[in-house]
C-alpha cells in the first residue's frame, strides 16, 4: 500500500501527548508560554476575524464551533457543554481544535483541547492579573475548587508571583482535592471553611463555581478596596457569580464586549455600562489599574482568539518533540485530478 | 502512564482506512450504501437543522465549516477550496468530518472526507438519476473528466444500470486517464473528441468541469428531449456550465433552494424561477419525471445533509472492521472536577 506523502499528514496531539508536553515543559512554563501567545495575539486584536461562534442547542446541552483567523492561520475549536454528563460519568465539556494554513487551506495541527482550554483559561487570567492586579499581589482567594482551581492558582504564581492561595468550596471534598493537588507546588495552600475566611488578606479574588444560575458567590461587602476580582464562572447566559453592587463599584475589563454582555457578569448591567477591552489596556490605548484603592474586575468568558493563541502555542511547542503523531487525514494523490486512480492503486493485492 | 478510558477514544478513519474500506466493500456497494443513507436522510429532510455554512474567505481560497444535525447526531465537515493549489502540487479541496452524539456532545467518528466527499457526490447524483433519469437509461455523456468523472460513472452504473459512458474533456490527457481508470469496471468506455460526439445517444448528460467562471459546457441545441442533465460543476457563485436556454426548458430539481440559487446553475435565473426540492420527489410530495420528452435537470451543489449521511454510512460501515484506529482525543479524568489530578498522575516517573 502506498505511503501517504508528508503533505497529507497532520500532526495530532492526543490527551496523552498534551500531558506529556506539559510535563516536558513544566506546568508553569506552559502557562507562561500560553500567556505570551495570548499577549501577542491581543496586541494585534484588530487583525483577527471575529466570526460569531456557531452553536447547536439541544434540550440537554450545546455543541459549538468557534472559528477565527489572523489572515495567516485559521483555527477553530469544537466544544460541547452538557452539565448533565457528570452524573453519567462523562465530562461536561470536551474539546478539540484545529489550526490550518489560510494560504493552502491545509490543516497543520489537530489537538485535544479539553486540557488545553483549562490551561489557556488560567493563562488568560494570569495575563489579566499582570495588567490589573495590585502591585505585589501575593495572596489569592480561590472560591470554587473544581477543575479550574489548580490551574488558576498556578497561573497566578507563574504570572504575578502569587505565594498563597486560600481555598473555599461549598463541597469540602473539592477543597481537599485541590489542596492535595497543590501540595508541593510551591504555593502556601490554606483551606478555608467559608468564603469570608478565604478572602481574608487576599489581593486577588478568583471565583470559579459551577452553579448554573444567578448566584451570589461574592456579596458586595466581601470585596474590599484595592482588590482584583477574577471572575471565571459567569460564562453563559443566566449564570453569574457577583453581586451587582460589586460591578457598580469596579472598573470592568472584558475580552470582547459583544460576547461578555451576553455571557459574563455584566449581563446583570445595562447594555451601555462602560467596560474596557483588555487588549486596549495591553496596547496602551486604555488605562488599567490607576489607583491602589480601585477595584478591578476581569469578567472572563473565554474567547476564540485565546483558543487560537493556544493552538499556535502547541504547534510551536511540539516542534522537535515526540508529543504528536502524524495523522493521515488528507487525501493527496500525485495527480489531483486522479483521486480515483489513487483509490485503485490502494487495492489490496490479490493472493496468488 | 494511564491508559485512556474507552469513553475518551474516538474512532478515526484515515485516508488509507477509507481506501481499504471501499475495497473491502467494493466501490459499487459503497456507492449504493452511501445512496441508501442519503435517501434515508432526504426522506426525513424536515428533521434536520439547516445551519448555513460558516465560510472564511481569503484572496486565494475559502475554508468552510458545514454543520448539521438530525437531533440525535451532529455532524460537520471542514472543507477548503483553493484553486491555485493545483499549480503548487497540492489539492484544491481537502476535507475531513466529525460525527458527534447530541445527547452527550461526545465525538463518535473523525474521518477523512476528501475521498468520502467524492463518493457521496457521485452517490447523490445516482440518487437523483434514480428518480429523474429516463427509464432504462443506459448511456451517459461525461463532460469533464477530472477527479469526479470515474465516481459519477460508477454511481450511475450502481444506481440506474448504466452500461456505456462517453467521455469528453478539453484536455485529452484527462479523458485518457479516465478511460484507463474505468477499463475493467464493466462499463463500455467511449472516449470522444468533442462534447457533441459525447452526447450522441446519451440518456444522461453529466457535466463536471473545473472552469471557474460562467462557461457554456452545454449549449441549448445539445440537449435533446427526454434526457436527464446531471450538472455537478456549477457549484459556487460565478461558476456555471449550462446555457440559460436549457434551464428555461428543463424541469429543475435541487437539494436546498436557498443554497442552489446562490451557487448552482440557477444563479442565472430569476430568484423566483420554479424549482423542485428533490426530497419532495423522494417523499412523494412532488412529481419527478412525468413524460418521456421532459428534460430533467439535477442542479447539484452539495449540501451538508449529504455529508451527514456519508458520516453515518462510514460509522456503520467500519463497525467490526479494521478500517479505523481509536484516537485519544477526549480528556476523561475519573473525577471530572479533577482534571489537574489526571495531569499530575500522568507525570513521567523519575528514574532512580
Amino acid at each position: 500500500m502506498t505511503q501517504p506523502s508528508d503533505k497529507a499528514l497532520v500532526p495530532f496531539v492526543s490527551v496523552d501527548h498534551m500531558m506529556g508536553l506539559v510535563h516536558h515543559l513544566g506546568i508553569e512554563a506552559t502557562l507562561r508560554g500560553l500567556a505570551a501567545h495570548i499577549e501577542e495575539d491581543f496586541l494585534r486584536w484588530e487583525s483577527f476575524d471575529k466570526t460569531p461562534r456557531v452553536a447547536y442547542h439541544s434540550d440537554v446541552g450545546v455543541i459549538e464551533l468557534m472559528p477565527t483567523s489572523d489572515g495567516e492561520m485559521y483555527g477553530f475549536k469544537y466544544v460541547n457543554g452538557h452539565p448533565k454528563n457528570t452524573s453519567e460519568g462523562l465530562q461536561t465539556v470536551t474539546a478539540f481544535g484545529l489550526l490550518a494554513d489560510v494560504y493552502t487551506g491545509y490543516p497543520k495541527l489537530l489537538t485535544e483541547m479539553t486540557l488545553l482550554t483549562a490551561l489557556r483559561t488560567a493563562a488568560m487570567s494570569g495575563v489579566a492579573a499582570k495588567y490589573l492586579a495590585p502591585k505585589d499581589a501575593r495572596v489569592m482567594a480561590m472560591i470554587g475548587n473544581g477543575a479550574q482551581a489548580e490551574f488558576q492558582s498556578l497561573a497566578m504564581k507563574a504570572m504575578v508571583g502569587l505565594e498563597e492561595v486560600r481555598l473555599y468550596d461549598i463541597d469540602p471534598a473539592a477543597t481537599a482535592k485541590c489542596a492535595r493537588n497543590l501540595a508541593g507546588s510551591g504555593l502556601r495552600v490554606v483551606p478555608c471553611e467559608s468564603a469570608e475566611a478565604a478572602i481574608e488578606g487576599a489581593d486577588i479574588l478568583t471565583t470559579c463555581t459551577a452553579d448554573k444560575q444567578y448566584a451570589t458567590i461574592l456579596s458586595d461587602n466581601m470585596v474590599g478596596s484595592g482588590v482584583h476580582v477574577n471572575a471565571i464562572g459567569g460564562d453563559c447566559p443566566g449564570k453569574t457569580e457577583l453581586a451587582p453592587g460589586i460591578l457598580q463599584r469596579a472598573s470592568i475589563f472584558v475580552e470582547y464586549p459583544e460576547q461578555t454582555r451576553i455571557e459574563g457578569e455584566i449581563q446583570q448591567l445595562d447594555p451601555d455600562h462602560p467596560v474596557t477591552e483588555l487588549w486596549q489596556v495591553m496596547a496602551g490605548n486604555a488605562e488599567g489599574r490607576t489607583s491602589e484603592a480601585q477595584v478591578t474586575l476581569f469578567d472572563s468568558v473565554g474567547f476564540a482568539i485565546e483558543d487560537f493563541s493556544a493552538l499556535r502555542f502547541v504547534r510551536n511547542a511540539i516542534e522537535g518533540t515526540r508529543f504528536f503523531t502524524p495523522l493521515d487525514l488528507l487525501a493527496d494523490p500525485d495527480d489531483p485530478r486522479d483521486l480515483y486512480g489513487m483509490l485503485m492503486r490502494a487495492a489490496p493485492e490479490v493472493a496468488a
